[in-house]
């Protein structure tokens, strides 16, 4: 049974993150190994789908100000957590093909997710959830939101 | 961030359940907590649909052999991974509902099951641990089983 050598903590920026990122810094001490956050930025609609159609709010979104935005608020995130010592990646794209790929390619043996509830926006968030544990090259600790 | 106190660790009898016997013995050593293996058995029809059917081999099977027959499989599985301190629990039904309902009773804070990928038996297999992922009342480590 190979110890765990690369903890891939996926976030967002909600309260329920904490607890996600609370667990990886927990394990990466019992195991002596690296941890990476990694957030993924779901843009709604391309921008490039603009054309000539009335902008609306999301299509008046700057890119690279949202990238660089979510990039200040996981540095935050890392200080508040104790994770000040993790890699950090900020990638726009589908949160689940992008998780995935981060493994795959960085060699991550253990992702930390979170996993929601069957009801309401929770049931839509839980399914990023299974469809990362369908996918995973490795395993995957589903740490269990508490639903307000 | 609490410890781990109590992990159920979610067992068949194939190889691939070798993997998740020594994670979690592997977790409760760096937690120093109690391990629960538990294997429902999962009859395929009730016995008393029996009626006046001719009888298939579904229908021959003696319920209380058959737990005998798993009680016996999950001691020796037991020895086998290093988990003989182990509590063991078989119970007959639904896997999904038995171990949610099992982790519930019991204050399980860590479920460890076996995660299959999407593809012909493994896929079945698959929605166990996608709908325990769903339920369960605490975490969920998936442990990947690598396809053959």
């Amino acid at each position: 049974m190979p110890d765990y050598n690369h903890i891939l903590a996926a976030v967002d920026f909600s309260a329920a993150a904490e607890a996600i990122g609370k667990r990886a810094l927990d394990l990466s001490r019992r195991y002596d190994c690296q941890v990476t956050l990694i957030h993924v930025v779901d843009y709604l609609l391309p921008l490039g789908y603009a054309d000539d159609f009335t902008p609306s709010p999301v299509l008046m979104i700057d890119e690279n100000e949202l990238l660089e935005q979510s990039q200040r608020s996981l540095q935050t995130f890392a200080e508040k957590t104790g994770l000040e010592g993790a890699r950090r990646q900020v990638l726009p794209g589908s949160p689940r093909q992008e998780i995935i790929r981060y493994a795959r390619e960085h060699g991550a043996d253990l992702i930390v997710i979170g996993s929601h509830g069957r009801h309401g926006l929770d049931r839509l968030l839980g399914s990023t959830a299974r469809s990362i544990l369908n996918d995973a090259p490795c395993d995957v600790l589903a740490v269990r939101i508490k639903e307000a």
